[in-house]
């Protein structure tokens, strides 16, 4: 296994020269662009990782998949699933989504900005704060590493420069799905896209995901199973942005990705896959990252179709 | 299991007065709206029948996954992406999905019309006559059913009255994405739309589907696995329109629906599964028939999530 | 002329039913629906009035022409163009028009709100208060009128409600189209948008744009004859929202409405009229008022067409 | 004055270059991108030209002003209005503006194709040629040209690739909104759109527009005034596509243009101005036209604001 994760990672780093760090978030663009890891941990929790595997990087909309799972947690499907809607939108992760001066659940789902934006106010605590460190919290919990933390820098950064996640946050206001302030919940949002992680910590989040809520570690339950199918159907249809249909195509697991070069590739009762290339396509996902998850897919027919 | 399909009949007959039959196709109309049946195929080509399963009904857009299949079969998988995308749209089935004036396969995909469309002119044949004859044989080969026919009734009314996929078939030809007659184009479409099936056809169509084009009758190849996967795929991110976001998470297997009222659904490795009960849900799949499959997705652990 | 003005009145009453005062910000739904004014200021300075003439409402979407204007004579026609383009958007005032994820210049213009709030910004001053006081200062010079003021209970109401102008102010930083504090920004537009005024502060500012920018009391060059034919051919494609080219056929002349129920209308070289009534059709211009103007425009051969 | 209209000439030809003719109808293709034409007749019947002013081109979308003014003269105002709005849609001269999957008259106007095809059906003839010739009559009545004919390559050629203009009709026809066999309503369009003319014929059209209805030749009546208020109304707001904005301020008169190069300006109770130059800029008008346009109401103060 460790030679074909060397081997899938040798293949794709020709990739790599066709993508660009992201820029939009100042502190994203310092990204160094050839670094390439991954991290897979099996249901029998065996882990084997490959290249710049322990290096850190910030989740960005990875954690939208935990802020759904606190979410659901927190309130069970019904409310969750009244305020954000399950529709691919076919859109990219940062468009309004728009029809008809309306903007209800139907236009929006947990997978874009808008939509996990919306699902922090559902997370319980008696401040954005603890809101927050309730999420990091489970983060922790479901990676099992106690250590995961915000990198205040991107933090910042995305706090200072996050204006188009403003505007999309004072338009779910104004059409009244979120009541509290705009900038506490904000915060809280920008906090969780800059937890740092690395591949191995995504590989275990997505092994919870894969074994329905049940740690491969000690067998404890983590979180419902019917969560963990809420999740992964959300991240099969929206997980890739727009590029969902096509990945779904040729990798064939539910996904997440983020704009800090993670994906979080889920092989439901199989496998746990976290997976690390700062370069992007233009949708945004980690151009080498795909191309490396084709690779494997094919060679140990992941494809769940 | 028998037993089962008759609960879930049962149970979910209720819905069907909160659907109404298509009247678009004014043939389509004059279906019987508490019609309910259902078959299932296993991986042992067992059949399990229940309610109205022998009943006769238009495929209507579940022949898209055959026309999908068929375009595949004749070209591989690149020309038939080439043409036609495979992003959910987020927009009803018979949507412009249309950006700054232009329309490329971006916006389109098989699951709906105009990627349907556009997919029929990728069919083999010297005419659109016989790239229909050949479509249907490929569905009688795969369902083992020699006696699929033609509604005739049904595609007349779908000839007169399809100006909408008219204008989409002209938008089509207006930006290069197909070049033949566009009349010729959709004629086959609308006699595709219009080959009869009973649940049964649509299980064992499923079945082949689920597992990866081998029949389970006999063993033999019936299509190439990658374009199994391919169908599926397409399928479980757009196949029940703009609620398959919805279905994902409810039912959790890849699914077509007909406005006829048929849901064909494959359960990859288990199971092939036909429904058919002509009362629609807004967005035009059969509210009782998703119904029925939730249950039945949650009493044999359907999702593949 | 009075009498005329006053069977107008009595003639359009009849249509203050079948509108509806604005109720989006808390403030106006305090309106007396039956009140019903007007006043016409002709090129020879004289001023004939009737009804509720004399009744203080709030000028709203009215100060867009101003805040135009000020822009204008603060930064001349090409800095103006640059930033905010005139097109109608075939869409409601507060609307995002929005095209492929890119916001310029070419999806907005200076009669609906992202338009006037970028405005804002090209008025000269040190700070937002002291552009605010500038424009308040030019709006008071036009109309003749050195006790108009904000009324800052409206003020105050569409501060703490206006989450929906946060937003598309927002989105206008987001894209680099504004670059200061958007709540700084905001605070001016919505004191602008609170200024109170009577049909005869409108029909005198109406007056210096239909003479040119001369007044007709002294013969003073108030702004440039460039600068009122600019603002005047906005309003004229653009000044009545989505209303704007129904507008133009029935009553014909260049005219800007507000959500108070003011309308404005410029008859170019002949005539200035301020016009009152709180009642709002569903586009949020006031329907009694469109009623009136018509009459009014029908007796006087007021078209420009 | 033709010292002026020679200098406008001069002065505009420089733009040529920057402007491309059509090429999207192949006849169109060959047009001679150098020649530039101007012909005024004033409200005394003088006519004064320049350049190419006889040099024959075809009216393309000239022409909607003349088909709206038939429909208006067969139905009167109501049912027109009734089936083709008068908004600006802020779009495209052929795009679909679509909400919600509705399509209904508020989403045309008389300007754009789908309102043009709309109002053929409304011009009364027992056949849709005879209809056509009907326009044809009315259209050299204005002119005071009995010779306008048809460019019957042209025409042919429009046939021939008007698959964007099929998709419109045939999309009106789905909405309810024609019921008329497609092929035919569009054989009188393509037909209208290909009448010829030179800048004399659009002058004098103009000035009919201009002077209400009534021949400057002979005093006698040609339509109702308020049928040339109706279509100066709507070539104010939407004549120049979504370049109407624009043209209001640097011209500020109704004005109808053509892909064919011509543009047909009306100055109200004036002057009729005629121009030809068949280079385009991006949104389908003539760059040197509008520029002699702008020159000339800078020159003679025509701006009607």
């Amino acid at each position: 296994m460790k030679e074909l994760l060397e081997k899938v990672l040798d293949d794709c780093r020709v990739h790599i020269r066709h993508g660009a760090v992201a820029t939009y978030i100042p502190e994203l663009a310092k990204a160094d662009k050839n670094e390439f890891g991954i991290a897979v941990v099996s249901s029998e929790s065996k882990l084997v990782c490959a290249g710049d595997f322990d290096k850190g990087f910030t989740m960005q909309s990875i954690i939208k998949s935990i802020i759904l799972l606190m979410a659901l947690i927190d309130n069970g499907t019904d409310p969750v699933r009244d305020l954000v809607g399950v529709e691919a939108t076919g859109k990219p992760f940062d468009a309004f989504n728009y029809s008809d001066q309306a903007l209800n659940c139907e236009h929006i789902n947990p997978m874009i900005n808008t939509g996990a934006i919306a699902l922090c106010t559902l997370i319980k605590g008696r401040s954005y704060r603890e809101k927050f460190e309730r999420l990091l919290d489970l983060t922790r919990l479901i990676s099992g590493n106690p250590d995961m933390q915000v990198d205040e820098q991107v933090y910042m950064s995305e706090k200072q420069t996050g204006n188009k996640n403003r505007a999309l946050a004072y338009m779910l206001k104004a059409y009244g799905m979120i009541s509290d302030d705009v900038e506490e919940v904000l915060d809280c949002y920008f906090r969780a896209c800059s937890v740092r992680a690395t591949t191995v910590d995504l590989a275990r989040i997505a092994m919870a995901f894969a074994n329905g809520g049940i740690s491969v570690v000690d067998g404890k339950k983590l979180f419902d199973r019917n969560y963990a199918r809420y999740v992964n159907a959300v991240m099969m249809t929206c997980g890739m942005y727009d590029g969902s249909g096509e990945f779904a195509l040729s990798v064939g697991v539910p996904a997440k990705s983020g704009v800090g070069g993670g994906i979080m590739a889920v092989v439901p009762g199989r496998m746990g896959i976290g997976i690390y290339s700062p370069a992007l396509d233009p949708k945004g996902n980690s151009i080498a990252g795909i191309k490396a998850l084709e690779k494997l897919s094919e060679n140990l027919e992941l494809s769940i179709f």
